[in-house]
């Protein structure tokens, strides 16, 4: 598999998976507000954890407004559609990813920033995929929520590049290592239906 | 001490901590910024705490797009007067005030929705006490934030009485006991100098 230079991904999602996203539209949306959620508090921590990079700081506050932002977008079209929020078990993608993450610095830094980049192509490869096949109004949101996705993938993948100039890391090596992981789990079939999971197992 | 109806705050913030926030403005304006960041993370936690409350949820994700929009704001402060970001040990403030806070739900969301409007009013009165004192550019920047700060310690209070009023618990009781927490922090002699600090030791 080569790299798609544009995204970073290795793989594209299988068809079966949107098939899943159409016959599960609530969860769909619900799966998805938490993503945005979680995507503003991954942001947080990050700027917890690189405090002192004011560049840094500064442009991931601003992808985490536009995420809750977008948060509050899903539960307004939850609401018009009357769909109940729900608890729902975490998927099997943010974990598993999570586990490919070197532990010690500056490599950590630089991997969770890869991983924020990949993690914005999918969702943004998704959307695309998924507009023309949902209903109106979602699709309407969709499309607007697409463009941010893929600005906050040039964004994390900025940062990384910059990381890694910074400290002589590979930037490339790393983004293939994690890239395949990510295919992976986005192919690969599992017993979860979510927005980041691979096709019904 | 009879809490002020308005904010719920039990005493006035000395006279010493303002003269000591005039001696140390590049520390006032770092740790400003590191409270707008933690204010974002700390409604994050709540609405990923209490997630199948929409109404919290919805609330608490517009105000911490505002406490990440202040953040920025006082990054750009701090740029244009050349304000070098630098890490700072954290206060006794919320560590304090966070080990008043009840283990157990459903009290314990009350408490913390308390702690929130706690921290607000005092922010916002804070805000109120440093403007006529400050310098100009940092003055108009308050006056703006100011506002928006006693709008969050309303909006925290709210959610608060709702859910003593949907539990039975008392409001008015954990009021006054975490209010107490609160003023003896934030007037009681303090080691270190920080925005919610108490005046110098």
């Amino acid at each position: 598999m080569t790299a798609s230079t544009a995204t970073g991904l290795l793989a594209a999602t299988p068809a079966a998976w949107y098939e899943a996203a159409l016959g599960s539209l609530e969860v769909l949306l619900v799966d998805h507000a938490n993503c945005e959620k979680k995507a503003a508090s991954t942001a947080l921590g990050l700027m917890f954890s690189y405090a002192d990079d004011v560049a840094l700081g500064l442009s991931l506050a601003r992808l985490a407004r536009e995420e809750l932002r977008h948060y509050e977008q899903v539960l307004g079209l939850m609401a018009r559609r009357q769909v109940r929020y729900a608890r729902l078990p975490p998927g099997r993608y943010a974990a598993e990813l999570r586990r490919a993450i070197t532990t010690h610095e500056p490599g950590r830094r630089l991997d969770l920033l890869i991983a924020g980049q990949l993690i914005e192509a999918r969702s943004s490869e998704r959307f695309e995929g998924l507009i023309p096949r949902l209903p109106e109004d979602i699709a309407r949101l969709y499309a607007g929520l697409e463009a941010a996705e893929a600005r906050h993938r040039s964004l994390y993948r900025g940062l990384a590049e910059r990381h890694a100039a910074a400290t002589g890391l590979d930037y490339a090596a790393r983004l293939a290592a994690l890239a395949s992981v990510e295919a992976e789990l986005a192919t690969r079939p599992d017993p979860l239906f979510r927005f980041h999971s691979g096709p019904p197992g």
